[in-house]
């Protein structure tokens, strides 16, 4: 089956944080792709990138970026797909606030989906729900996602109440 | 046709910023819904819209709020669609600071795809991209919408080319 | 006697800092509870937990939660019991800023009462000067623990003094 | 009755603000007082007004103040009562960050209650529920005051949903 | 003479800013281009203009945007001239924030030379500086600008020295 | 009498905020002089106003600036007096977070003490401190100026206590 | 000799960060005292400090905290001498900006001269400088002082312009 | 060949972050001097540098600073030459906040061009920018050195195309 999700990052040391979209998705079966595209360093690289994923048959993107992050900006103008935008807290960032205003913010008529700092895990969550609106069987695998993470609180309660606080605590 | 885009908003007081979400969706002809839906003072409403979201055949939420802004992150956590937030610049909020980080930086596991601050027309436009990655005569009108945004940049390039800076700023 | 205050965190990784909570309690007598209770991943166990409360027998909350920080928030909005809010500093957190704007700055008719960065310790003394208002036994321990923290200063100040500051930094 | 919260401002130029919570308790019929006091201006009538607090039959104290805000943090070091801090955002404040980091980031042993930014009415409801948890019928109150905010909404949503939202914005 | 100095900008409602850049230059005589270029609009304009840019004979490009601010790396991302970035403050900006950590925080190997926030006045001075330290006739002409700037404060000096501050005033 | 104080701002437009400190110090009868200093524009007059300031008989300076204001520390570099630094808040400031850490964070070896944004008459009172640490006459009139502080609390203490909180709000 | 200058700190946590005002004070010869009072733990020990530290020939007070830092605007608002704060960076603290600006934002009337973060060597500094503005020994070793600054950056210019960048960075 | 580019840093600690400017003009084959000069402890060896440096051939300024960073701002004033000024992220500096806006928020008349936080390696990059864009040969190096930064990007997305995310992962 081909992609439905494209996964692309400014620079290969942002593979640590975006691989945790990559696993999400490949845990849940949704086929992507995945690669290094730079705005800066390799602007006509992204300009095919984007004007050609829709015709490949993607349905959403995934760009990571870090600093004065515009991959996800600058690829949300070049397509009509949902972008979903992750920002890196590279190192120099400034405690990632750059990162995260340089892809929320951007002007009205270009909007990209944006997570939380690193939040690449919850980047692939939202492409699977994003996929999963309109794909039944993905829909209830995201269902059954959301019922473990509810699992693992209770047991976690559970432990915490029968153990008690210090024991649980180690102490 | 049954909506596919519920928009909700935590207070009546977001309706001149949500509003332009609604009218997006409207001009680009994708059915919606729209109410209003407090986390905070009625949270078995917001319960129930949320547990009923897919079953009535919504694709997207897009939920705006401000200052400690829970609605989206709560709607999020009881659905697996996808939600789409609007941080909300309130009266009395720090500049908007506490809607943006409320709504943004949710734990791994629950997403929402977070637009710029007050950014409701953006989420119409994300909305529409979702359902136009599946929906061929939508994802066109999209396409035609980013043609007229590049139009007008044309114009008022040719505008100030042409006429000269100074007659543009009216001097 | 049953509990008089009711301590919850989001999630389990954040034991270390709210115990700090349950310690203070427990060294000045307030019986309490302490389990997980998740906003985003046990939405229902969270509202059975606010709307039982106040029957229980519980006379405040103290919630812990870190990043996009809903669970004070959103328990506040189920019960007329005090509720008192801790912000965690988690990973990915940005520097706190999250989880304090998420709890503090709630809309008018839900208030939290909410506590410094990582202050757990506070959040208990808080709780103890709640109950310590009506139950005079406890408010003459508050009274004590106020006394010993005096002391601790003073003894300080006179270690100082006496050996003087370089031989108080070990130079 | 005696009164069973105190309400004190750094500042009559805080009144506006700070009449919020004094209109709050009034509504709801619990007891309070109501004057200047100035942790800078007047340290003695601080420190006597704080020792005395508790004899004189307090339950609560509400301190509100800007920019370098000192007074809720002194007060509270000398009772062992429970002391809400409202943030005020006076002129020449740097957006309110400085009230709130003054109130919010106390060293532990001594917290502050602190609620959001100009948040006088949150500390009224905050000092209320608090008194209510001991007083039957003050709570009794204070569950009609939310079953009130949620009545509010409810309407709201029904007018937009009746009226459709073009008319509601009065267009 | 062909334009030394091109300016661009994001978009139309960015004139009033940049266009004290041009007032700039054509009050020291430098020739220059001026125009708009949206990178998320009309991305292809802003790959022509950038790649052509050294051999129409431009020797600087000066770029100004607002909130997600990318039109000014962008373009240096595909011209090896120097470019200098104004960070517009546009409505719903974070205070300006969001567009001056888009332009400076870029990542290494693409430098944008960054100015302060609406600081187009001081992007012309900076372009006018670069062409001077090459071309004698320009660099002669900001020597006479400088040493205008110190007459003008040496004037104020004065008269408040003679007139005196209550009369400087206005008092 | 020679002046004692002597204050200095970077820009004319400085003057309405600075005038508060000369008028503080005309009240407490300390003299003053008063002028205009640019770093940026006249950087030989700073020098030589800072060099000669010692043997001019001043005892404090007080430098108000704002933006990236580099007045008060590069006078602090040029002179063993105390220099007093006022950050002001001036258009185009980001909210004044600029004026402030440019004047604050000093590097070791130069310090400069910081008032707060647009606090020339804390600039001024500090001044007079200074002065009256060793002027016994303008130490009596600092304490007269305290009291009548707090004269002034204890009068509007008293007035919201006797007409009402309601009365006084002009309610 | 009797002390000059007071130096006092919140607790004996900030004692590494504030031994560097006493080095500088021990190294420049003037005298001091050196000892913890804190605001929130032994408000009346503060008063008393502060109240008496003028007839006890102070001339100048240091005083450091950290997170919700009172004691240096609490100590000012008791005593007309010029009071110094240091900002400390304590555990906890939200990067110093909560210390910063419970010194920094004083409201008129009450000044202290902040310096910055952890910069209580330049609070000795400054101590100093305000001994030396009246002191003509201590005012001739402020001089030295500064000289030997100025040497010390000769020196490793000189090393720097010698050895070459490389072989001083050590490659 | 005399040095084009002069580079110069507040101290010898910035060493290891400067250098990387140096690093990058050796590279590209543009001469340049490379020395320590301090704004606030030699401020005169400041002014003769600023003052001589057109007459000696240079063409470019670096200027590399912490903290409250007055160096590039200095320099600015007091020559009609480009500067670039670096913020350095010195220890005690509030995260590189004061750094930055200290350089960046000059007033209109004397800009800065700054780059990203430590970002020296793009200053050299933007200096041979400037060099490159008169001089024919400098201009040729800079394309190459662009392609290279493509080429890097393009490899490495090959290497995790064809070995897959995983195994460049290391996983």
């Amino acid at each position: 089956m081909n992609p439905q999700v494209g996964i692309i990052m400014g620079s290969q040391s942002d593979l640590p944080v975006m691989a945790e979209a990559a696993a999400f998705l490949e845990e849940l079966g949704v086929p992507f792709e995945f690669t290094v595209v730079s705005a800066h360093r390799t602007p006509e690289r992204m300009v095919t990138y984007a004007n050609t994923a829709r015709e490949r048959g993607l349905k959403v993107i995934i760009a990571g970026a870090g600093g004065a992050a515009h991959l996800p900006g600058m690829v949300a103008s070049m397509t009509s797909l949902p972008v979903i935008g992750v920002p890196v807290k590279s190192s120099n960032s400034i405690d990632g606030w750059d990162s995260i205003l340089s892809i929320l913010q951007m002007p009205a008529g270009i909007p990209v989906a944006t997570v939380a700092l690193n939040g690449a895990k919850n980047a692939g969550i939202l492409a699977a729900s994003i996929v999963g609106a309109y794909d039944q069987e993905v829909g209830k695998r995201m269902d059954e996602f959301k019922a473990g993470l509810k699992k693992k609180v209770e047991d976690s309660a559970e432990e915490i109440e029968t153990k008690g606080w210090k024991a649980s605590l180690g102490r």
